[in-house]
């Protein structure tokens, strides 16, 4: 039986991780037959959003504690984690990848990535452990793989801003509509827009089914 | 295109709307080719948990706003919904159902409802719109039910306390696993357990597409 980390930033997708895109890579993971592990870093997260008006609330919340929302409470923090446990590691997306995991969202190419998710992130690469990031998450891998001077070919869809700074990190932006992804053989890697491209949430899915089904080939 | 509705206690199986069953019901409505309108009260929670440690917090959420994360911030006020405008209406489960649409997780039987959900349920059930009830939701929908002198077949899956209290509504219970449903054909009623019998996102998801597409035929 393989197994699979799924990297959770929050629980909401203008502040923490899509619900949607995680809750469907679990389902697509648990459908595939795949052991499934979950974790998040245990730290505040930059800040709540209301996801009605779009407004900063006045609260702190906690990552890892959000994040045990999506995950039904079986979760871990992710500094324990040896990523050679597992066959596969899956970032799906949302602000808390550019707001939690990093700064991207703020500081754009000049972010800076949280210590624990750069040191996780590079352990996979260096293992090359199969990878699949789901919606902005590329751009956090892109910038992670610049530190260990690794040029990766990904996809957060279309959006020409964001692709600039993919590039800027070194890598190669590839366009990609909702319902595909985009593959890098050579560094075991698989892309897909979801969200950063999609509308409703069967196009998502399609997509992330399609990143799932590919992880499992690597 | 049909439309549906789809009703939402919070986001967090401890203190509101399971995550998973609701964005499995999303994904599988959107799939079906239905238009899909989310809403949830505007109350406050009956408290905040902790989703790993399962303990109280020192916190205020709303309903409504806490919902609205996992709808990506489209999503409504229940109070100002015209049943009327829909061809079928879904309650996903998780606490929040018992805890704040009615208080049924601490009264069990004795349990008062919430009046926006009172009078909406009622509305729904009084119109015979085709109605799908996921995991602890069936045994809220038997005691409104019980208010007009409503007798309904319902599941919760095979726990026999729920069970004797959806009993005590004058409804009947019917075991199912969780990979199945109840069809209360009179009335218009799909139910599934859910996480109240599934251990697993797949299983349940099958559950629920069941009722999805069993929703579709009324």
């Amino acid at each position: 039986m393989k197994k699979a980390a799924v990297i959770l930033s929050g629980s909401g997708v203008y502040d923490g991780a899509e619900i949607q895109e995680s809750v469907i890579t679990l389902l697509a993971l648990d459908r595939a037959g795949v052991n499934v592990e979950i974790f998040a870093p245990n730290i505040d997260q930059y800040h709540v959003i209301n996801h009605i008006n779009g407004k900063e609330m006045n609260e702190k919340r906690n990552v890892l504690v959000e994040a045990a929302r999506i995950a039904r409470g079986e979760i871990k923090d992710i500094k324990d984690v040896d990523v050679k446990n597992f066959d596969m590691i899956v970032f799906p997306g949302g602000f808390g990848v550019a707001k939690n995991f990093c700064d991207l969202a703020l500081k754009g190419k000049d972010c800076v990535v949280e210590p624990v998710i750069e040191e996780f992130v590079i352990q996979a690469l260096s293992e090359k452990i199969p990878l699949g990031f789901i919606c902005i998450a590329p751009a956090l891998l892109a910038k992670i793989a610049s530190k260990i001077g690794l040029k990766l070919e990904v996809t957060i869809g279309s959006d020409v801003e964001t692709a600039q700074i993919i590039e800027s990190f070194g890598s190669t932006h590839i366009q990609c509509p909702v319902n595909d992804i985009a593959i890098d053989k050579k560094n075991k890697i698989i892309t897909v827009p979801a969200y950063m491209e999609g509308e409703g949430i069967a196009e998502v899915a399609e997509g992330i089914e399609k990143l799932i089904f590919k992880l499992m080939d690597f």
